[in-house]
């Protein structure tokens, strides 16, 4: 089954105390794109400049994701310049220039219409709407935010949230959206706004899937070396939602494997800077580390 | 078996953004020897002042805890104050009075020389190095420490090291024993000073065990309201001592088992003030929540 994302192509200019890589293709549609790709197709939605190289178009090609929504519009590719320090949970923004974001309506190509799995990546909940508006057939909308879409358009946020069925979000998005900082509270009420089913990032320890019914937490995989964090968190949203697609099992069990598979790929993403460790990646590394990571965490056998 | 602990017996002050609590019982000895006593008999050594009430001795001999080895000393009883930010794995020490603690120096009785488990909790490494050379038949010596004794009496620490079997100690004092910021190669660096086996507690975010073949990740147990975080890590190290202690299982499976058993029990020691969860806690309600971790981590059957 096929997966629509929409979000940022970008540029990233990256600095972590392992090293810093220069303009590379980043992004939240890129990230997980490529991590969703392992386990269904995948057709991206989004923008980008005319400086934007055909050898990244060919990353993606490389990886079987379709393009036809991917726009190439007047003007430069969106640029993110971040700096991590060592303690790589902290990074600060360096530089942000939205470029030919700014203005973007995405359309979309007719053959993306019935897209049943769909990812509305961290950009404006009112393009994420629009998206959203265009699908006839969805059977699973997921979506994330981030930090300034909860403080300024709260409002599209909140109507965003009555018509999805995930919201995955890091730990501090949880407890600003919900005014709640113990996590299981922040939970609880971000799923009186609307949908079904809540996973909450917690980086390097892990994430926690919360519904009506249940709780599942599972650590991440331990590293190591980390590189470079950026695009961890899609990664984890393409791998779980490629995983969901492919198996169909939306049940607590498939869900909790969908989280495992999302934290795989995240665990390797940030083995090298930016996109390179997907590019090299095998179906086979995957799931072999899903072995492991049941070995990591099984207890009861 | 039974398990001897060393540590503190303390009054603690304690304010959290849920209330506050006057020199209430404390010490790691203290939480240690309740948490491990739902296991496994418990044989505390340590010192008080002629100010600690019996109604506090009654606690520990409710819970069937051999106190011969608890002196009383002329002067006043250990005194901790400290205060929880909202964040409540931030806390400040605001008052820290050592009073009997100065100068104490640990004589076994002699019924507490062929204990086989032992816990030498936070104190003074040369005063851990004190009680061990008093024991004749150890099976397993598990300590921990902080940052006060990393930094002031690294060379004491370093040889007690050699000599135990298990380190448990939260992250950060992980970071600094080994100067690495990685989590994993903190554990590693660890290994090679001694140890078999290195507990790393990372608060809410659970438990990482390590030993040269293996890795142990698991979270901790997730809940909506947490009073007070004192004595968690110590409550951690009881259930888990507690429950080698009970089945003699020292294989990687029986060390995961008992770290969810401390896991467990810290779960229940948070929800009140100091140490009144657990005196009104059951092994019933222990083997339940344990029930409920297993449904909250499994993801493969």
């Amino acid at each position: 089954m096929s997966i629509l994302v929409v979000g940022t192509v970008a540029f990233d200019s990256i600095e972590t105390p392992r090293g810093f890589a220069e303009r590379v293709l980043g992004g939240s549609a890129s990230y997980f794109a490529v991590a969703a790709s392992f386990f269904s197709p995948v057709k991206i939605v989004g923008v980008v400049g005319e400086d934007f190289p055909e050898d990244y178009l060919e990353i993606f090609s490389q990886r079987g994701v379709d393009l036809q929504g991917l726009k190439r519009a007047p003007g430069e590719t969106f640029h993110w310049r971040g700096r991590y320090h060592e303690d790589l949970n902290v990074r600060d923004t360096v530089e942000l220039h939205l470029n030919v974001l700014t203005g973007f309506s995405p359309t979309l190509p007719e053959s993306y219409r019935d897209a049943e799995y769909v990812f509305l990546g961290n950009i404006d909940p009112g393009m994420q709407i629009e998206v959203l508006s265009q699908l006839r057939r969805m059977r699973l909308v997921a979506c994330d935010t981030m930090d300034h879409w909860i403080q300024g358009s709260g409002e599209a946020l909140r109507k965003l949230l009555r018509r999805i069925e995930m919201l995955i979000i890091n730990d501090s998005e949880a407890r600003l959206l919900s005014g709640e900082h113990n996590i299981v509270r922040a939970a609880r009420s971000i799923l009186k706004m609307g949908p079904k089913v809540v996973l909450i990032k917690r980086g390097e320890y892990g994430v926690l899937l919360f519904s009506d019914s249940s709780i599942f937490a599972t650590p991440a995989y331990p590293l190591e070396e980390v590189f470079d964090p950026t695009g961890a968190g899609d990664s984890f949203a393409g791998g779980f939602l490629g995983h969901l697609a492919r198996s169909g099992d939306h049940g607590q069990g498939g869900l909790r494997r969908a989280i495992v598979y999302g934290s795989v790929v995240a665990s390797f993403t940030v083995e090298d800077f930016g996109l390179q460790r997907l590019t090299r990646l095998s179906v086979e590394e995957i799931e072999e580390r899903y072995q492991r990571f049941i070995e990591l965490t099984d207890f009861h056998t």
